[in-house]
This record gives structure tokens, C-alpha cells and sequence, in this order.
């Protein structure tokens, strides 16, 4: 379990549910939002991995690296729920999931599952930031403190991609309330 | 996404949580009950696989079959929260894992984790059902529904465990309420 260095007691149970889930985020926020959650891409490129980004990815310093940052959001709703930024090696994407992540707008997740992809989540940090332009474009004041999670979707015993997922505290704050039998 | 035959409208979301996710459910109960979860082992044995079970797991009639039926709870609190059924083709577990899942009260989810086993969940079916021996474990009356749902993990391609959920309709059924955006 990871700690939360105090951040938990502060945390709604849908907060702590977003940061701690092994499970896919877009059926999360479906179930939590009742409705379907669909990706906007806001910036998809090529990049070359820098010395940490090469450590963090275990692969070679100058390697091909998919940089995709999306917002979920409602179907029917222009609000940003979660804003998520991933790193991909390229040469570990097989054909078709390199297509789905890089020409289409489809949550991670649910490439995963329509692919039968077999991994495993690894947590690697939780925590709160200050971000203004994050907070711009979640559209609340600009020292509002973010909640955000990075971790490790692990396939073939390697790294396939390092996501970070952020969205501010002001979100999914409301208490979670029900009856244990 | 699984179908729910309208059951859906009726359901909390903490109850849509725990029927939809394709992540740990001991996690999802932790951060639900606020609290850590563990497994009470109510059966344990080796089973030959029938024609159905067979067919279903993907092996041979008369193959062997761990049964294990357990209970997951709070560990403070000997109230049950989740009413657990899994079939283990024999052959298909690897030695550490064998051990942990016949030898010891770990939840499945965590030894996937902890064994870094990578594989992925496929929701088979989700229903209601009654049963007045489980009304009676969960200790509600015996024409309370139960929520069910039957879901494999799947890791190299075959089915390593088939697991089948049940909690009664009146847990966990309390609204989710909370701030989007």
C-alpha cells in the first residue's frame, strides 16, 4: 500500500478511489459520474527520452517515446474530470495498440481490454501539486492544491507506459456515505 | 460493458463499483470501508473439474480444481462484506502462488500484486440472485436479493481463476454524493 504521507485523511473516498485503483480509471469515473467518459487529445508527439525519462522507462537514453496527454471528460459535458499525461516507449507497442493510442481518441484502459492485453498497475507516487495552468484548465482558482498519481502499466515485465493523472481537490470531494451490512 | 438487465437504476454507485471493477476488489473494499480488509478461508479443497467446469476453465474433465470459498471482511469487525467462490485450474499455478492461495488468507488480488503476476479481468456475468445459506452468513433476512457477479482473471491466455462475488442488495447501498468539477 502506498502512503499518502497524511493526504489520505483529508481525501473523500472517490479521491482516494481515483488515486488508488489498480483497476481502469475511465470505468471508475464512468461508474462515479454515471455516464460515459470519453478522451480529447490535447497533445500527441514523438519525443526522445532525456536522461530520467530513459531511467524511469528502463530503456536507452535517445529512444522513441509516444508523449500523449488527454483530458476525461462527460460525453456530454465540456468540464475536464481528469487530466492524464503517458509516456510509451515505441518499440514495445505492438501494431494495433500503437494505432489506437496514437490516431484515435481512446481511453488506456479500454485499449487494454479491447486489445487482451495482460499487465499489472504499479504505483509509484501520490501527490498533491500546484499547477496554474492546470488550474486553468480545470477552470477553479489558480491555489487550489491538484491530487495526482503516477504509475507504471507493466506488461512483459516491462515498463509499457509511466502515467501521471491529476485533477484538483475540489473534485469528487463530496463524502462517499453507505451501509457496511 | 457488461449489461446489467436494469438492475443498474437500483444500484448504488458503491455497489456499480464493486460489480464493474476490473481492479482489486480487497482495494476497492479498503478504500470503501476505510479500513483494512481481510480473508476468512470457509473451504478450501481440491476438486475434479465436471463437464461444465471444464468447459468453462478451458481443461479437461477430471482435471484438478482448487476450490476456495472465502469471506472478506474488516479486520476489526467479523460482520461479512463480500462473499467470494473461486476455481483454480491446479496446473495452471505456479509453485508461489499455489502456496499463497491454498495455503494462506490472501486475497487474490494481492497476491497477483505481490507475486507480480500480469493478467487481465473479463466480467462473464452480473445478476441477482437468492440464496437463504448466504442471507444467513451475511446475516440479513433470507428474501433479501444478492448481488452476483462472475468475472476470470486471465493470464497467458487462459483462465486462471474463475471467481464469483455476492453481497446482499442492502450492503454498500447507501448514494455516493460528490462535487464534479
Amino acid at each position: 500500500m502506498i502512503h499518502m504521507e497524511g493526504l489520505d485523511v483529508k481525501l473523500s473516498k472517490a479521491q482516494r478511489l481515483l488515486l488508488m485503483t489498480d483497476g481502469s480509471v475511465t470505468t471508475l469515473l464512468e461508474v462515479l459520474t454515471g455516464k460515459p467518459v470519453v478522451v480529447t487529445t490535447l497533445l500527441q508527439q514523438v519525443v526522445k527520452a532525456d536522461t530520467d525519462r530513459a531511467v524511469n522507462l528502463d530503456i536507452t537514453e535517445g529512444d522513441s517515446i509516444n508523449y500523449r496527454v488527454v483530458v476525461l471528460m462527460n460525453e456530454d459535458d465540456d468540464r475536464a474530470l481528469i487530466h492524464a499525461e503517458s509516456y510509451t516507449p515505441i518499440a514495445r507497442l505492438q501494431k494495433e495498440f500503437r494505432h489506437d493510442l496514437m490516431k484515435a481518441d481512446i481511453p488506456i484502459g479500454r485499449i487494454l481490454a479491447q486489445r487482451k492485453i495482460e499487465s499489472r498497475r504499479e504505483i509509484r507516487r501520490i501527490e498533491t501539486t500546484l499547477n496554474e495552468e492546470l488550474c486553468d484548465l480545470f477552470n477553479v482558482p489558480r491555489d487550489i492544491p491538484l491530487l495526482s498519481r503516477t504509475y507504471d502499466i507493466i506488461s512483459n515485465c516491462m515498463v509499457l507506459i509511466r502515467i501521471t493523472e491529476t485533477f484538483p481537490s475540489t473534485n469528487f470531494s463530496k463524502k462517499i456515505v453507505m451501509d457496511i451490512p
